[in-house]
């Protein structure tokens, strides 16, 4: 693996947020040497009696060992303790029956180290593909991870989810709810294999809430589609792509019901979270150096718009144009044009933030090179496109491709 | 633009191939200080009396007015000469009504300065999008370069519509038919934004077979789809590929037949020529090291094997791998799992070369990663996937991702 010697220039400025104790859930992290030495790479949460989990997986057609289990687990009763445990170094993704026996040896251990059924304990793998998991230096360290479970311990099992990210992602909310507060916090790392449908993305939330796994599950659901679906490092989809939510429902606010305001409330804040791991992920991308907001609006219907989008946020001409700080609003045009989406070349209205940069089918007459020139210099940079057809709207996030990227990438196993 | 210093370490060892004069056609080439300095950049082929042109073209939503006005104008009468001027620099599209208004002046300065009419005049324009072409720059040199039309003059052609290519391109082939030889001489361009629908590459393909409009076309559209169809540089798709295949007719041998074995002899020569340009273009893909193939066997449609050689081909994290000259077989699974085939991780069979690296759902018995990785040290890659599951196959035709991409095009423009 390519060495990161140096933090993402986008990382969040006050480092990572200080998170608050979620009641009902203890966390533990150490070094197990899964394949990296000198760091943590195990992560383990125990959830209360009664913790509702929910969650979202890659689709990928060749997804991981541990994903298939946790797909399988997901939804089932919610008596009882649970546990989330994850290693980072190897993804136990294509490692044939192997990899199935792994997923199934760690799950057991745990369940007898912590007296949890083997049904509510839920495992994630992220790392090289195709190489066998050593299990047997994860469960060598049950005991350890038993002995050191705290519920101050989740800034240290962020960190110890990490592979190429530069920094670990925090974010936290509270929601004032019918007879208390609601907090939510959650963790997530990427940071390459970015694409909707998830990516190498794992992201763990929990809260004291009180909600029905079948409702926790609606809400996941909806926000991944509108959070983590919207956001592309390099369109490429990981075979481990996992993130689940556990609801301990110790806080003394009452049970939330679908479709009342205390559960939109939740729901707002649930997705705002996610939006801010989803924005800490793109910021975090192998080699990026600008986060680009690409919007999209007047597409003859949401599809459309999205088809665009993603043909904006995902081509390379594009993201290495803004890697150059280059106002090259052409590749715009291109992008669109190959996107498949319905499009008339006179109608297309493309802006850098607020800057009008081409109008009916050639460059605004208003605009300069400078002001574009001057624009792309920024960290944030806002792409909009409107083609006048319709109204069919999309966002999504990315960052710019860089040499970054490539110097991680091509050597990433030596 | 980045100077472009070295050429390709994959471009052809004989350097540009002779080609033969193709009678009926004569060349002029020459600078016109269209953007650049100190090079040619404007070419002129003049076709003589009856002359039947054929052609395929980028289905980009936003191709630009040259490509509009030759998909208007092929398929029409073949009478009177014709003529194909091409112009580097600027591609003259995204450039509204005048963009239109440009190409009509060029194509009346031609159709007058030579006597054609101007519904037999193509333009091609590559370079970049959204400035204004200034076409007075080429209509100003018509004289000379009807002065300078010489049969011999096809190499010097296909140096004038070279944009971030390090070396010219060409190809040629002599068919035996009925009554006589076919010659076939083909020039093309590439290198960046390269992906099926075309890319930034302009073909100009002349032989002297005598042959039908509706017959050329139909040769031309299906070779396409097997030659140009199935290559990817980065997946962007420009507003302005273009192929034009002229047949004068000047060959002694007699007029081709459809379904006659000289037609289908003919039409494997003019393949063979396509599939060595479009290798071609992709061996000068910007900051290509490594050339790909990328056969997929084995998928339940031959549909669903192009989604799988497309997401191989086109996924940065495996074109990284190999720019690293590391046989990380998991990002092909990676990306056999986001192409959306249908796909069965136990059934797959991954190899490099004749190096079969995984098989039934992992990594195979006899595979070590010291044949992997000394395969990986060729130029010439070949990445095979069998899905296992049914007869469709495809193969696709990329290079390597590497740092030359990023500088090339985070500096296109300065």
């Amino acid at each position: 693996m390519a060495k990161i010697e140096t933090v993402s220039p986008l990382a969040p400025k006050g480092g990572f947020p200080q998170l608050p104790v979620i009641d009902g859930v203890r966390f533990a992290a150490l070094e197990a040497g899964v394949r990296y030495s000198g760091r943590v790479d195990v992560m383990l949460a125990e959830l209360c009696d009664g913790t509702t989990i929910a969650g979202t997986f890659t689709r990928s057609s060749t997804r991981s060992a541990a994903v298939l289990d946790c797909q399988d687990k997901v939804g089932g009763n919610s008596k009882g303790k649970a546990a989330i445990l994850v290693n980072a170094g190897n993804s136990n993704a294509f490692t044939g029956k192997g990899g199935f026996d792994a997923v199934a040896s760690i799950t057991k251990a745990i369940s007898d180290a912590l007296g949890i059924d083997q049904s509510r304990v839920f495992t994630s793998s992220t790392g090289v593909i195709g190489e066998p998991l050593k299990w047997e230096r994860i469960t060598a360290k049950l005991d350890d991870l038993k002995a050191a479970l705290d519920e101050n311990g989740i800034s240290d099992a962020a960190r110890a989810i990490m592979t190429t990210d530069t920094y670990p992602k925090g974010s936290t909310v509270e929601i004032a709810a019918d007879g208390g507060t609601i907090k939510i916090a959650g963790m997530a790392k990427g940071s390459g294999m970015i694409a909707p449908d998830m990516a190498t993305m794992l992201v763990y939330i929990f809260t004291d809430a009180k909600v029905s796994q079948s409702l926790l599950q609606d809400m996941v659901t909806r926000a991944t589609n509108e959070t983590f679906n919207c956001i592309t490092v390099d369109s490429d989809t990981s075979t481990s792509d996992t993130l689940l939510i556990a609801a301990t429902g110790k806080s003394p606010a009452a049970s939330l019901q679908g479709g009342t305001k205390p559960c939109e409330a939740f729901y707002e804040g649930l997705k705002s979270i996610m939006l801010d791991l989803a924005h800490q992920v793109v910021k975090d991308g192998e080699g990026a150096t600008k986060f680009v907001e690409v919007r999209v609006t007047g597409a003859v219907s949401t599809s459309d718009a999205k088809k665009v989008a993603s043909a904006i946020a995902n081509s390379p001409l594009v993201k290495t144009a803004v890697a150059g700080e280059d106002p090259n609003w052409g590749r715009i045009v291109m992008a669109v044009g190959k996107s498949g989406a319905q499009a008339d070349r006179d109608r297309l209205t493309i802006k850098f933030g607020d800057i009008t940069v081409a109008e009916n089918g050639w460059v605004s007459p208003d605009y300069n090179e400078d002001k574009g020139a001057t624009y792309m210099k920024a960290d944030d940079i806002v792409i909009s496109t409107d083609l006048g057809l319709g109204s069919g709207e999309a966002v999504m996030w990315t960052c710019d491709l860089t040499h970054g990227y490539i110097t991680i990438n091509a050597d990433y196993r030596s």
